[in-house]
């Protein structure tokens, strides 16, 4: 199988950068171009991006020129890792190109029909895309997003609840890496041995996805899930990992023992498909009592794996638990790599997938 | 006015060293004893304790001789900084003695006749004092114990809304520094860049003290608050600071108006009683985005001071607010010390203050 | 005595805060005027700093207005916390326009005409002064400046040894805090749980500023101290407080014994001018066995006592020791503030001192 | 080839775990025993270990049983994670039983008859083992330490220069890492936020055993290198990697291109015998500005390599450098296990080794 050529835009960023590590020697995809700012345009990648993870930049990719943002260059489809402030223009541009792609950024996972997908949840929602490409004319392009760094965590990390039992309530008060910032990000001086406890916009992102990816799909349109969310975020001085403390309310009745049955019984969708990318146990339940860390969890499964722990009655509502998940990996640029093998595997990228 | 003399149970632990560092130039109470462990009675102080504050120890403490933790010394009444382990029976012990013994272990916080006293919470609840006298035949000694620093931040920080509109159900996460484990306590390997969502023992304090803090009195006995209290506790690498995010619903209607004028019209019961330890505002409302912060809130007014901030609507309780407070001075010794100040206000200690 | 009336140019950053900060309730000096970049003035104080200290603004400078950096207000001096892209200009404007300027800055320190002060070092370098204003055509204004952070740590570190024995060699390793780098400054990604061995600009300034401060002023010229020194500088994860490693040759030979001797007997020669800001032990030895400490000492004597501990023999040169200095106050603000104390002092703001 | 059964002594400790980590899947030996103290001797390993690790326990490793640390199970050789409390006389029974001793600890390593290894820098000194086994009645068994953590990192970081021009003298400041004080080691609240100049006992390593690795050998003697070398040791909130900055002068003169010329020359003597964890360059040589950093290059090849930059002329001595080393890999355990593959492929453990 030949691999299919993928583009990366804004790809000096700190979710850029994630993107080309992580499809380091992907079986099915590699990097044929990186885009980036005029700023960096022109540039070879190591001259314009100031590379901040602990992996050094793959040998292929030190010396690749930076194009500009423009659908001009050969590719099978693009991720996007573009900062907010230009990620609707220029993703728009490129789906109107007929290039697909595979965003990170925040500003079209509300679009009633863009998918906000993580597959382990909500593997149909990709079915919009069909309709997307009529009322939008994006012809062969189309855009799929995955959602907000903690929005996953707490997704995944609720998801064998929500599909035993429903949920109605969930009130969530986060831990978040100073990574989820992006760089520069965080100043020293605000967070070495400090807490801040706000995020700007964080909070509004976990109200409102998802009830979207939890929402169900029918005649083309997702009707969103009925959840009253509540949700308080913090910074701490960690590098990577968001934790999630989230306390709920379940729809039918369940006790403890069910909870924990759920997770043990669960099973991910994609286990048959074989997706390069896919964790064997995307949700890993742990009953050790100083558990989920971020240190000790939060790279298992190349960073794939939500772990849960903690999980206990809750006096107010039903349940507690607490979910750990990587914010730059399955929270950002591993989640949209994943997105791509699973529509890959569906036929949407680069032809249907028949081993 | 002369000075009452003090002694210090458990000197040369971490709130031992507290209670010293923040008795010096007291007004009221002089240190004129320090006793410890059989293993370092016997010593000078500063050959006994392991200081680690980032005040130097007192001068006129350095050399004092450290006696073993028995009622055998000379003092008006005691601050006890034990150790769980060993508080219980050492506590009684002085109170047999009649020496009064004002404690921050947490053993006999829960016993009917014993205050947990908080003197902006419940003030009131020295009055059990006689009785408590009465039935353990302490003669002129007693017991009043201050609560867990996190409960006592807890307290503190819904105490407005509590007295306003009621409380009947609250859900905790909290945040909580290092400094609260006591010395050596958290191993940095287990907290350097890393959050640990659990804590022994912390959640169940959370979940009853409150209910005796907030209890009424009636004829000799407190009848417990009906609330319904979930905790999840978490340690950060953070120095000095519990952080409180607490979502309620109160008793009677409120809507968020409502809530920041109780607290912009809280006014402290002791402001009159001008004791030197009592802060002008002992519950500090702030209105900036990212506030309160342990780095730039935990030192106001000395310690004694719980921030709140973050105060707004939660839509799946009624509100949703984050308090912060000193833990090892407003929540342990400085806590402790106000209490003894109270006492002697009162009369229980040294005789009436008839200033 | 009426107070001198200061301007505080470069208002609203790390240095002008801290600036803002220590004048708070100082028995000779008064702010009066505040001033930052255009893009800040017409602002309040408030509005215009982004505040990262943790004490609170002061309250007679929350609401000040901000004005631009021109020599058009009324005051009696100067103190510079500009940056050093605009300190050249700016501060030459003012010295021309008749005001002194107590500066902070690096860009006159090495001008011959201009006094690189630590009042404790060389006091007699302000001799200067009478000399710059001729040449200089600046009237009733001059310029003085203090060292880098660093070199003052290091110089006063040293200076009991230099009075003593002389030094001929110095070979210098730095620990040093992110607030040196002011903010936003260093990235938390960069630096949490990390060292970064180099710090732009720094092992220069260390290898030529000591040669003037420690150099013989003859006939209005100083004379360089003739010491190698050798420098290399490293970021550590510590919020405030520079430690530095010296190894040093001394000019004439001493045994360790001198050299502590040499700590023991050293005193300040401003001790008998009762400068509000002058530390009664500006030089203090510990013989703890793990100081000097960030945590513990850098605070010692309001931030303004150069810490030394470690004092030893070394196989190679001829005494290793380690010094810490508070990079903040003693290495900037503070240190600058006692620069303005020795010129009132001295009759160079605001008539001679006849106390 | 049937891979050599290996037994791990202090198991259960800090040291102990990392061998346990990195001997999973090694191509060459496999651990068959577990020995610790008689307070674990009879648990599984998961009960006895508080493991620390980010990687999880093997699976063939959790419910293997915990030994007391007594030469009666089967093995090939021992490595021994001791602590010095108690290593002298165990590994010495280990030895005198014919078993080999590769041992971290620090009890025997300037015993003259065994080498202190590092197969890069003196790997003749193996044939010590010889004489070592004659005199001390060891029969088929012996013992071989390697050094102390910073050392190796010092030894390997100087070792081009030393090889090409001689050093005459060391200045060595170093900044370690936690986890260079095993578990629980340093108190958080000793370390978060702070740095601790000094480290006991660490001075004196850093002073004495590089003579030794460093000395020649002859006629079954190692005569010391003759080396001036002076060291302050500092502790930083760092995880993993000590930083060693070093200022050395050279036997014969060279200038500056030739040092450059002396790392990139450098091949390892170990390359042509493929030792399973021999990195392929044991030293790497950057020139990035801000270079070596724990954080981004202490995994570097597994954490084998010693990363040195900051090359340069030092005005006092000849050149400055910094090297960082992984201390718990390359400067422990890692170490330790090449220096059994060393000792493997010249016939010392289990045959000599004929591919």
């Amino acid at each position: 199988m030949e691999k299919l050529r993928v583009g990366v835009l804004g790809a000096t960023g700190a979710v850029g950068q994630q993107f080309i590590a992580l499809l380091k020697n992907h079986p099915w995809f590699r990097v044929t171009a990186l885009a980036a700012s005029e700023r960096s345009a022109g540039k070879t990648y190591r001259e314009a991006a100031n590379w901040i993870l602990q992996t050094p930049i793959p040998e292929n990719i030190v010396n690749m020129k930076v194009l500009p943002p423009q659908p001009e260059f050969n590719c099978d489809f693009v991720f996007s890792g573009l900062d907010s402030s230009v990620a609707r223009e220029i993703e728009w541009k490129f789906a109107v190109a007929g290039i697909p792609v595979i965003s990170n950024a925040k500003n079209h996972r509300l679009d009633p029909l863009i998918p906000l997908l993580i597959p382990e949840v909500n593997p149909g929602h990709i079915s919009l895309i069909q309709l997307q490409r009529e009322k939008y004319g994006f012809g062969s392009g189309f855009i799929v997003t995955n959602p907000n760094c903690t929005t996953v965590g707490l997704a995944m990390g609720v998801l064998p609840v929500f599909q035993q039992f429903g949920i109605r309530k969930m009130l969530v008060t986060t831990l978040q890496a100073i990574s989820g910032a992006g760089y520069p990000g965080v100043a020293s001086l605000d967070i070495l041995g400090n807490v801040i406890p706000n995020i700007s916009g964080e909070a509004e992102k976990i109200r409102s996805e998802p009830l979207k990816i939890f929402g169900k799909l029918r005649e083309n349109k997702i009707f969103p899930a009925e959840i009253s969310i509540s949700a308080q975020c913090n910074r701490v001085p960690v590098r990577n990992g968001h934790l999630i403390s989230v306390s709920l309310a379940t729809d039918r009745a369940a006790d403890l023992e069910a909870v924990f049955s759920a997770y043990s019984d669960f099973v991910s969708p994609l286990t048959k498909w074989k997706l390069p990318g896919a964790p064997q146990h995307p949700i890993r339940l742990t009953d050790q009592s100083f558990d989920p860390q971020p240190f000790a969890q939060v790279d298992r499964d190349n960073g794939m794996t939500v772990s849960v722990g903690q999980v206990q009655s809750c006096p107010v509502l039903d349940f507690r638990l607490v979910a750990l998940v990587h914010n730059t990996i399955r929270g950002a640029a591993g989640g949209a790599i994943l997105n791509a093998e699973w529509l890959k595997a569906n036929g949407f990228l680069g032809g249907v997938d028949n081993r």
